[in-house]
Parts: C-alpha cells; structure tokens; sequence
C-alpha cells in the first residue's frame, strides 16, 4: 500500500509513530507560518500540520511549506509525517486528537476545482451532480448511502445462506413475453431477426428451480422495464427475489418477517416486533389503499348507517360516507380547514367537497352541513368515530373507491400535518389475500392483480367460471410505512390450472405454449407446491435509511428520460453494428436524426 | 411447512417419532406385501415403507399400498408416518439405519415419465438435458456443483467484506464503444435511434469508483460478450470484479492470492502455499504459453547453441531449437514416437516434424538425426536439458513464437500421456509484465493487450513513442494448472498517459472524448492510483471442482449458438415492439424469414 494507515484510524496513543497518508484535500488553511491540511478518504479525516523550522527527508520545511501552499481541494496526496498530539484538539473528530507533523509531500494528482463543494451539504444541483457522479459519490454522506446497502446486501445473503437458500443466477438474456411492463429487447447477430428480451423478474427461472427440486432460491437480481418513468422509477432495479418449496403462505410471511428483522437489527440495531397482518378488504375499508401508512391510526370510519337519510342530498346519493377522525384538531381555522378543502379538490384527487364536524372541546359540535344535521345527529356520527371532545372528523362521500381514494391522501396528508409519520419509527405490516383479477374497462378483459402464476385461494377456484372477479389470491405484500417494499404470492403448480389462468387472462391455447410452453411442461414432470416473494431492494435500503428517495441508493442512477448523462447513453451505434444485428433505424427517424445535425 | 423434517435428516434416534416427509419418487420396490418407496428431496433420500396390517388414519393397510403402487418416478408426494429401524441397513446412506411406515399418503403431484434418468449416470444426451435443464438440474450431481458455486460466491464476499471492500452494483444498460469485443446493444424506445450497450466488464464504473474514494470495491456481476461462441463460451458470464486504490502491483496479488487461498480452504479444506511468481517472458520462454500448468516440470530447454551448426539444415535455417525432456519415456516405441510426430504435424498444431533423443538406461543415446549428430554432441543435448538416462528428449525447431506454440501443445499432451496433471492438485501462478502491447498484423495497429486503462511500467513509458510494441505493463494473471482464471493491472490515473495511450491505439482525440471523456475527465479531479482484477467466475467454480467445463456450473446455460432451447430464445418479437424502439428488421431478412414459414 502507498500508506501505512487509512485517514480514519490514528489517535493519541499512536503518537509518535512514523506514518504515510494518502487521500483528497478536504480544506487548506494557511496561517503564514504554519498550514493544516485536512485530508479526507473514505475512513475519515486526519489533519496534516506544516510547520516552519521542521527540516526533514532533505527537503527544507521552507520547501515543504510552498509545496503545501500550492495544493488545492481535491488534490490527491501521499504525505509522510510523525503523529502529534494536537495543541487544540476537535472531539467532534475520531482523529481529533492528533495531527501529522508532515516531513515529506507528494502530490500524486492534482485537481481542477470541482464544479461543486464535495460537502455533506453541496451547492450542486442534481443536473450537475449527476453528469459529476463520481464527485457527488466522494461526498461522505452520498457514500454512506452504498455502503448501507453493502452492509444490506450482505445480511440478506448471510440470513438466507443461513436459512439453507441457494443464490442462483437466472439469465439476463431471456425470451420476450408481452404480459406485463414493456421488455428491453436485444438484437440478436447470430439469429437474425430474432431477440432476447432483459427479464422484468426471474419468475418463470426461480419457479424451474422449484421444480428441480432446489427447495429454497434467492438471488440479488437486477430487473428491467422500460416503462414511462416516474420520479423514483428506474429502468433497471435491483430485487431480493426468493422461492421456496413446499410451504403454505404462513411460512413465507414469517421466513421474510425474519429476514426483515434480521435486517433492521443489524443495520440499524432496531429490534421489531412481530409484523401485524391485515386482509386486502381490510386494509381498502379502513385505509383506503392496499399499502396503508400504519404509523397513525385515523382509520376509515363509514357512515353510511348515520349520514344518509337525512336530506343532504349529496350524501344521499353517495355510495359512501366515510370519515377519519383527526384527533384534537377542533381548533382549526377556517384558513386551515378551507385548504383542507382545496387539497381534496386538486385534480388528482378529484373530491368534490369535504364535510367537517367540529367537536369542540365544551362539547358543542359544529359542522358544515348543519343545515341538514341536527346536533345530535352530529354526535351519532362523533360516536360512530369514536370521537372525543377537541377532535376534528372529516367526511368524504361518493362512489366507493373513488372516494376510498382521496380518503387515503386526505389522511397521509393530515398525517405529514400532525407530525404523524415519523421517519424513525418503522411500522411493518403484511396485506393478504389480494384479488386474483383487476378488470381493465378500457381493453375489456381482466390483468392478473400479481401475475399469471398466482394461485386463487382453493376456496374461491371454483368462482374462477362464475365470478372471477371476486376470486382472491394466495398473494401477500410486505408494507412498511406506507411503502411496499415487498410482495410475493403462492405459486399455480398444475398445468390445467395455470391454463385456465392463461385462458381468462385472454391467451389463446398456442399463445400460452408459445411464450411459457416450457413452464407449463415442468408442471407435468412432478412440480412440488411451491410460493415466493421479490423485495425491491433500492426502495428497501432507501426506507430502512429513512430516505425519501431512491436515486442516491444507486451508484449510477439513470434520470426520469431513462439517460445516464454521465456517460452520455443511450447514444448512437455504427452502421457496422447496425448491419451486423440486421436491424435498421427507422427511415423517418434517422432522417430526423441527420436533419438534426 | 407441508413437512416435519427434510429426506436427509432422520436417523436412527429419531425412531418412534411421526412425520411428515415430501419429496419425489426416486425408486419404488414392490415386493407383493411390502412396498418401498426412495423418497428423495435436496437434502437426502429417506426410505418409505407400506406394509401389509398396518392400519392408521382412516386409510386401511390395502388402499395405502394400492396408493403407492399407482405412484411412478418423479411424482412429489407428502407422506407421513413413523421414523422405524431398518432391518437391513444400508451404511452408505446417511438415513441408511430408518424408513417411514407410512400411515398416509398424499399425491401432490404426479409426473410423467422423464425423457432421462433422474440419476447421477443419465442417459440423457446434452441436446435434451439442455431442453429439459429443469429436470437435468434435479439431478444431484449438477445440483451439486450450483451449491458449490453458491458456497464460492458467499465465500468470496465473505473474504472481502472483511478486507473492507463494498459491493456496489453497477448498470447493466451502458454505452457502445468499438475497442474491444463485440456488444450486444439495446433499443431505446424513449430515444429514438438511440441504444444501450450491456457492459463487457464494469471497467470505467470501477475505476470512476475509485476516483470518488470508495478504495476497495467488488462486485460479482453479468458480463456480456456477443463474440462467435467457442465450445465452453457464453454470451453472458460471471465476474469477480475488483479495484482498489492507493496499491502498488504487490498489494493486489497479495490480496487475491488471499482471497484464492480463502476459497480454497473454505470450499475444498485444501491448504495452498504461496503463490510463485513468474514473468510473462520467462513463462513464454519456458512453457511457450502466458498460462503454463505448473503441475509438471518439463520446462523448455533452448537447444540453439548445441543443435546448430552441425549441418542439420532445418535446425540451421531455425530461430529457435527448442526440447523438452519426458522423464522416464527412453522405451517409448516407435508406434508411441510416431504418435507424437503426427500429433505435432496437425494443422492446429502445424510442426513440420519431431525429433527426437532417446537416453537409452545403458548410457547410450539414440535419434532421430543420429545422421547429423553424433553420440557425444546428442550428450550434450541431454547435459544442456538435464536429462539422465531413461528420459525422452522431444525437440522442435522453427520460427520462435511458432514453435514455442507447439512446443506447449506437445508439452501438455505429454502431461496428459503421463498422467502428471491430477485434477486434484492445484498449482497457481501469478504471471506478471505482460506487454502492453499487441501489433496487428490484419489491422496494422496496436492493441492493448489487456484493455486501455492499463498502465505501462513506469520504466517503460519513454519507449511508448520509441519502441511501443516492447513497453511492458503492469498486468498480471492468475493461473491455476493451466488455465487464466483472473486477470488486471494497475490503471493509468493520469489524463495525459490516457490520452497517448488512446492516441496509440488508433483514437482520434474526437473519438476518446466521445467514448471515454467523462473518464478523462474525471482523472483530472483527483484520481488517485488504482488497480484491480477481475476473475472468470463461472471457469473458477469449475476448476476448483475440478471440472473441464463450465456449463453445469451455470443455472441456465445458453448452447454454442448463443441459444437458450428450454425457453427457446431468441425469438421474434411484434410488429408493435418493433415500431415502439423505431427499429426495423431488415428487409431480406424478414423476407427470408416469411419465405421459411
């Protein structure tokens, strides 16, 4: 090594000892006869002192001085010196204590002045931070952003590895199969015409594991999609993907319930409780929404029973009235309560009007639809929520999930309002029993809730005929604070039952064989039961870290037009390449492309 | 779980318990009375047994038996029963002392005959254990080896986690660049006419890591090569790649010499001692290859100041008079010498002939051009190759780099002959200073021999405008009994040298900064001195299981035209996916393609 110690690890009792030091000028401080230079690797901070009268390895400390006053931020160093004892020292520093009396410099490169300061708080913008990544990653806090999903990576495996899984690597040049997101597709030179498509997931690969009999799978997996991005999306991401044989959905839960554990006490030294488990019904009826925030309460509470009936036409006609009861908020203004109002009414969440009870801390209760509801009336529906003198209930109506909908954004929103949604507290929850089907009204047919290989719970099968939009599936998602961070279900491993799958999901019998042919064989070679479930592991280290946003838990991260504009890509190919593929550009576009140069 | 306890793990102290065992049907002996069913799962075969008088749980002793004799090879089953003591035992397998007395039997899923034998000796060709990977993959013998390869990949994080190392997961779609092998590419849709590349190595991620100060970084990740596909080449392939920085050369190899040992140990219990060093030149000189197997002396001995002169033309005319000596093989006879002449005389191998000196046990010397030489000139043959009596003397002569080619193949062959090349005795070698170079003849050009980012030994670097083709590197290989499983170099960190080396190799400045520029940048803001090595993973996992290929120690292999049969891809994709990444197949070939329908 060109050092004989990292920047973070020297203190008082290495006084004395000879060292070499490598790392990147943090900051220069230059007190005419004396400088300090704090030099930064990715261990710490260690401050070097040059000192006037301190003559060493023929160079004069004159010499030595100017050499230090011709270094620069960022500039990369190997200095020689004695540890000191430091006159003033800073505790704010693990190395705080010491200093390096430098008695020889090298400047083993220098560095212009970065367009940003590598601070933990920079004035980069994120344009700028992303064409500079590797400056942005020099940043500490950025930095321990990765190694936090490092420190992730390797739990999950030593917990699983534990647990008697085996990590697999599936093939990221698969088969193109037009269920689901839209697939990455990759020319083929040596087929022509044809193309491997980048797998969405390696569900159809880790369930052929099942059937060979590998018994429990995972694999720390990127997966592709090119879809239209949403900020946070990215067209590659990374899963914990896992399947095991043999079990029931109980066993699955508490196998990754332990790993979740497993995974926030090692990382964050949190000890969690076991996970409560809630029904999709549940979860929609008292929520609002399949991936509820469980840190607060203020659950959905319908009044049709108490509302309706009473002459207020809008509620008479609704399908629901449903309120959340905020609690201890009867104080509020007019002001407040009008935004209220207003954030209901935004475009995306399209509620025509709130309704508010004021339960007001003498016991009086005012509303604004007093009109139509006498004060006890009013005090049914406070009993119905459960309601207490201070409390503010409010009240949406109309067409179910609609409603249920903007129910949901109401309460996150006066969640974040109330200080509710702590980012330090951590609340699991497991949502079951998810619908098999979703009915898409615009292409007239039913989408798998999950995917094509979800089986119905074996109570409900028979309405798959009949009713198949009431079916429900053995399928699970891990939801923590309102995130979904995982989700899996129990596996069909019956060829007539995954055909019919196929067959309400609208595949003819030669589309099925077509695209999972291979699959439905394996069915018939002695397919054990078999379920699983896949983490999106960037939004996994991102939550467990307390973060809003993915981005800086990828190393490279593409932007929401899906372009690494470090590297500048996507970008053009030769013609070389372009014949080799048998492929060619489209006319109209590389004429534009030409037209554009 | 649908099961108590797995088939590997009852034994004779678990007798008298009931349990629940699942699995599939390996064997079923039916003895008339007595039925036996080899249960076999991932962990082990337990033995069922039906017997006539036993009634349990509803089912009476007759219809369990008729059960078990409806059942055939490969069904999954879910038996429960008592764990009993055999009466006859059998030792050689761990469960070998009990067997279940099934009380009851469920069918979970039957199975059709597979097309091969489910055992460790199948009678399945490649071509059809390939369609059928997922039954192939039952097979414990291949499963055997991805449990291996598992346990290598947990040992090798293992081992540099502890050495301070993160893993940071780099992107998968990238940027085309020419230098180098062939890309595969992908279709942006977002952009039209626009690709991705998938990465051949993470190469300039590694490096960009180590100018934001990760230090040490590795990864084990997907490269993709879309090169003409060689007997044990895949498209796509496993790395272990790694960088650090602030290291000279020394520092690296002993690292992963450590990291080599570490697996060894952990995975084989087999202790290596230290890893001898030799250089490129002397490894070419000695061996005729830059990755000799060291299992095995027979070092190539120079013959040129001996053998010429003496009136042998063809060894007159010959840069180089090259000899190895075969210990113990003067008996050989004339059938076994003629064996060998042909063998050098192959097209592959293209010697114009072998000459040989046997040193018969009575002292005397025989030839092969005992017309040229004479008795005591071939003694000084045999003194210069330090050979005694009863040894073979085999000698090539010809052009230097020709002959020291077939020279090695020779070598090699003789190993194989004599039985000296054990695959259970590993021999590492680091080979070091490789050239830095490479002149192609076709092209007219230099290549780099390792990649670009490879930095010249500094002694050399005055003769890159001089003498290029003899400047040497800082690259070095790790050979294991013949065969490079890794391979790096201390990198250029200097945007200058970067710059010359692009210049040598071709580039225009327009072309480096296109290509590469967001890596010339960034080693003008501090790029400190780097260096790494990447290792073949999925050729690791086979040599150290002692393995000649590679392809069972892939889940998923593709066959030598880049295709995977189960899945059966690549394949044609829809007009709709073609018009969405605005790209068209070519028009003869989707002519051709219609034509074939």
């Amino acid at each position: 090594m060109l050092r004989t110690h990292t920047c973070g690890e020297l203190r008082l009792e290495d006084a004395g000892q000879e060292v070499i030091l490598t790392g990147w000028v943090q900051r220069v401080r230059d007190k005419g006869g004396v400088i300090w230079i704090d030099l930064r690797d990715r261990y710490g901070t260690t401050q070097l002192i040059f000192k006037a009268g301190v003559d060493a390895q023929g160079e004069t400390a004159a010499a030595l001085i100017q050499k230090a006053q011709e270094v620069g931020r960022e500039y990369v160093l190997k200095a020689e010196g004695k540890v000191i004892e430091r006159y003033s020292k800073n505790p704010k520093m693990p190395t705080g204590d010491i200093e390096i009396e430098v008695s020889a410099l090298h400047v083993l490169n220098p560095s212009k002045v970065p367009p940003f300061t590598i601070e933990d708080e920079t004035d980069g913008g994120e344009d700028l931070r992303m064409k500079y990544r590797y400056l942005d990653l020099r940043r500490s806090v950025v930095r321990r952003k990765l190694q936090l999903r490092h420190r992730m990576m390797q739990e999950t495996r030593k917990y699983l590895d534990g647990q008697e899984f085996i990590e697999v690597e599936t093939p990221v040049l698969i088969k193109s199969t037009p269920e689901g997101a839209r697939d990455f597709v990759v020319p083929s030179r040596m087929h022509a015409g044809e193309f491997y498509a980048l797998p969405q997931s390696p569900q159809t690969f880790k369930q052929l594991l099942m059937v060979s009999g590998f018994d429990r799978y995972f694999q720390i997996v990127k997966c592709f999609r090119d879809e239209d991005l949403r900020a946070d999306r990215q067209p590659e991401f990374t899963q914990i993907d896992c399947e095991m044989s043999f079990v029931t959905q109980d066993d699955i839960l508490n196998m990754f319930e332990g790993l979740t554990k497993h995974l926030f006490k090692t990382v964050k030294n949190l000890e969690m409780g076991d996970f409560p488990r809630m029904t999709y019904e549940e979860a929609m009826r008292t929520y609002g929404i399949d991936k509820p925030d469980t840190r607060f309460e203020m659950k959905f509470v319908e009044l049709n029973a108490v509302a309706k009936g009473k002459g207020f036409n809008v509620f008479d006609q609704a399908e629901l009235v449903v309120g959340i009861n905020a609690k201890g908020c009867a104080e509020y203004t007019r002001k407040q309560l009008d935004a209220l109002t207003e954030f209901v009414k935004r475009p995306q969440i399209g509620a025509k009007g709130l309704v508010y009870v004021k339960y007001n801390t003498d016991g009086s209760l005012k509303s604004s639809v007093d009109k139509f509801y006498s004060e006890s009336e009013l005090k049914a529906w406070a009993e119905t929520m459960g309601a207490t003198p201070g409390d503010l209930l409010l009240v949406l109506s109309g067409e179910k999930n609609h409603t249920r909908k903007a129910m949901a954004e109401l309460r996150l929103h006066m969640g974040d309002e109330l200080g509710l949604r702590d980012k330090n507290v951590f609340k699991p929850l497991w949502v079951l029993d998810f619908p098999l089907l979703e009915w898409n009204e615009d292409d007239q047919r039913f989408y798998a809730m999950h995917h094509p290989f979800t089986s119905p719970k074996p109570e409900d099968i028979e309405r798959l005929d009949t009713d198949p939009g009431t079916v429900r599936a053995n399928a699970y998602d891990l939801v923590i604070n309102g995130v979904e961070i995982g989700g899996g279900s129990i596996r069909i491993y019956n060829r007539g039952l995954q055909n019919k799958m196929f067959q309400i999901l609208g595949f003819t019998e030669e589309e099925a064989q077509k695209q999972f042919g291979f699959l439905l064989d394996a069915f018939e070679y002695g397919a054990p039961p078999h379920g699983g479930i896949a983490f999106g592991f960037d939004r996994m280290c991102a939550l467990v870290d307390g973060a809003e946003s993915i981005r800086d838990y990828i190393a490279f991260p593409k932007n929401n037009a899906g372009r690494d504009v470090m590297i500048d890509t996507p970008s053009t190919i030769s013609q070389v390449q372009l014949d080799e593929l048998h492929i060619q550009v489209k006319q109209d576009v590389s004429q534009q492309r030409a037209f554009q140069k």
